[in-house]
């Protein structure tokens, strides 16, 4: 399958447009599965038989992006295996102490000085850091040599947009839909057909670089059976970004030709596939695999918060299509949008959460 | 000893003021002796007595600041590694691969951003690369887990000032000079002890990074017995660069109290200051230790290649103390003295490289 690869960077730097500002909803997602993986490495990770003379654990966050999801992520895996590695020395009246390396991976192109510049104090006294670029759908790290690898609300990210979308003669031409909005059932299958791919790219790497009996641990989105993604908010958010482009088209600021040209690399995949492309890898057990309810899809978000947190995750590659000064004049039709027609949450469908934890053979 | 502790990265980027393109110099100064390090590894580097299950070879370059000369360095080194381990693969009948992992190590404000975008298509699709932040004066990387470990023109950035050169009722104070031109004993002596203590915290570090059989390659500049900084070339661009700030001063752009609280974080030592701290840490053999002259030394160097080697290394903390904008000021009347009172090169003593290849016991 071809696709036209390219490298989505979260928003860089501090300013307020930044991801690091504007990060809340990745980080909710995230705080209501991270004491699961707390409890797994208490009562099932076992330090001992990974190995005996054990001095340095390595853990790796692929696609990191710059902090603080990252930072919090990572701290929350280092509290637990500190936490173990104590009562295991206690138990086997061993004395020996442990370094943490901690491997930050994101494309080239994220904001690795950013990054690097806000590194909490703790990560800086205690811990040995490095970034890791290079697209986490390839190897990006040496043969057995992580511990433990973590990834949140990264894999909906493709390596790219399948071709076909943009092909008029094809079925799976996307029209003027700028993502996958699962109206067309061609284009959705060529989005799945790419994301089964990358996934099976993504497992094969992380098998590849964990040590035998290291963990994966995986936390994204997904969409229940049978909802699509034009019936939730963040599928009415891109819509409505597609209708947006429309009216810049009509008043000659983009062109109408650019819009067909331009198809989001994201796909929400539902739980069966995400299940499906884990057990087709035969490199690890899985060792958990919940579901969970976002705990923001409960609440009424409000327009501004909607809008921060889409400017954080996509200007870069708006920007590169669409030219300079377009994201503001698109966010700002958006914003006025939202005001005029505020979105009704109650009848959006939900997205979920599934976390899972894989334990390499 | 106390210091005003710094960081002090090379100009970031790629425009014409970077590092990037103003490395000619300290490139000179490798090229030079480069192919020592590649007979050492061939003929005297034991790759099976190091690990016979060696997988993975890791490689750090500390204070690498950001290309080209870091690539080119480390390249080198991998070339040989890659020879000697066929070498070696045949003569014992072995069948093993080798990946590469590449440390990059600079401070975390070097613009890491600019390093990862302009690696070598030879390093994206060969080597497994990371970049580490923090200061090469403590440990940043985990115990025993370098295998080659190489520095060039980097040590004579000391962690900080000495704090006694600002102090006006020490005999160490540095009056109005900018840096430690070897014209007040004092100065020179706490210069020396900064440099002494930071040399033995480099070394102590790499000694724990370093796998046992490793090797520590050092290339740096020092001063020949008997000349002071201020009968060098790079001594005389730097006192002019104060008697230019004195200009400034007089013409209200800078003050003299701020001249005075200015003072440059470099030393150049006397070889057997060299010789000394190495000798002093007794966790290294001493596999190789020669001087040579620095190839550009005995050229006439052009005023614009001195100017802008300069100004790759410079701007950030002259900027950083004297404020916005005097960076280019500061430079323009630098170059218009140049102009008119060329330095006399023939007349200028010579600084001369070391060249120490240590084996970690």
């Amino acid at each position: 399958m071809s696709t036209f690869s390219q490298s989505y960077p979260m928003s860089g730097g501090d300013d307020q447009h930044s991801y690091i500002h504007n990060s809340t909803y990745q980080k909710a997602a995230m705080d209501g599965v991270e004491e699961k993986a707390k409890q797994y490495i208490l009562e099932k990770f076992d330090l001992l038989t990974l190995n005996p003379d054990l001095s340095t654990f390595r853990i790796a966050d692929f696609g990191c992006s710059i902090g603080p999801n990252t930072f919090h992520a990572i701290q929350n895996i280092i509290d637990a295996v500190k936490l173990k590695h104590l009562k295991e020395s206690q138990e086997n009246s061993l004395v020996s102490s442990l370094e943490f390396q901690v491997f930050f991976n994101d494309q080239s192109n994220n904001d690795f000085n950013t990054l690097f510049r806000t590194l909490p104090t703790s990560f800086e006294q205690e811990y040995l850091s490095v970034g890791v670029p290079g697209s986490f759908y390839g190897r990006v790290l040496p043969k057995n040599s992580i511990h433990i690898g973590t990834t949140s609300c990264t894999t909906h990210w493709l390596s790219g947009v399948p071709e076909q979308v943009f092909d008029k003669k094809s079925p799976a031409w996307n029209k003027s839909y700028i993502y996958c909005n699962n109206l067309i059932e061609e284009v959705t299958k060529a989005y799945k057909d790419q994301y089964t791919q990358d996934m099976s790219l993504f497992l094969k790497a992380r098998a590849e670089e964990l040590v035998p009996g290291g963990l994966m641990i995986m936390l994204g989105l997904y969409l229940p059976d049978g909802v699509a993604m034009y019936e939730t908010w963040p599928g009415i958010v891109k819509d409505t970004m597609g209708d947006c482009l429309q009216e810049m088209a009509k008043l000659g600021i983009t062109s109408h030709e650019k819009i067909e040209m331009f198809s989001m690399p994201l796909y929400f995949p539902y739980f069966s596939e995400v299940k499906g492309v884990i057990e087709e890898n035969e490199s690890f057990t899985i060792e958990l695999m919940e579901t969970v309810r976002h705990p923001l899809e409960a609440a009424e978000l409000t327009n501004d918060f909607m809008i921060s947190t889409y400017r954080a995750v996509m200007p870069t590659f708006i920007e590169k299509h669409f030219g300079n000064g377009k994201v503001d004049e698109l966010f700002n039709r958006l914003a006025k949008k939202f005001s005029e027609h505020p979105i009704d949450f109650e009848k959006c469908k939900k997205q979920m959460i599934y976390y899972v934890v894989l334990k390499r053979k």
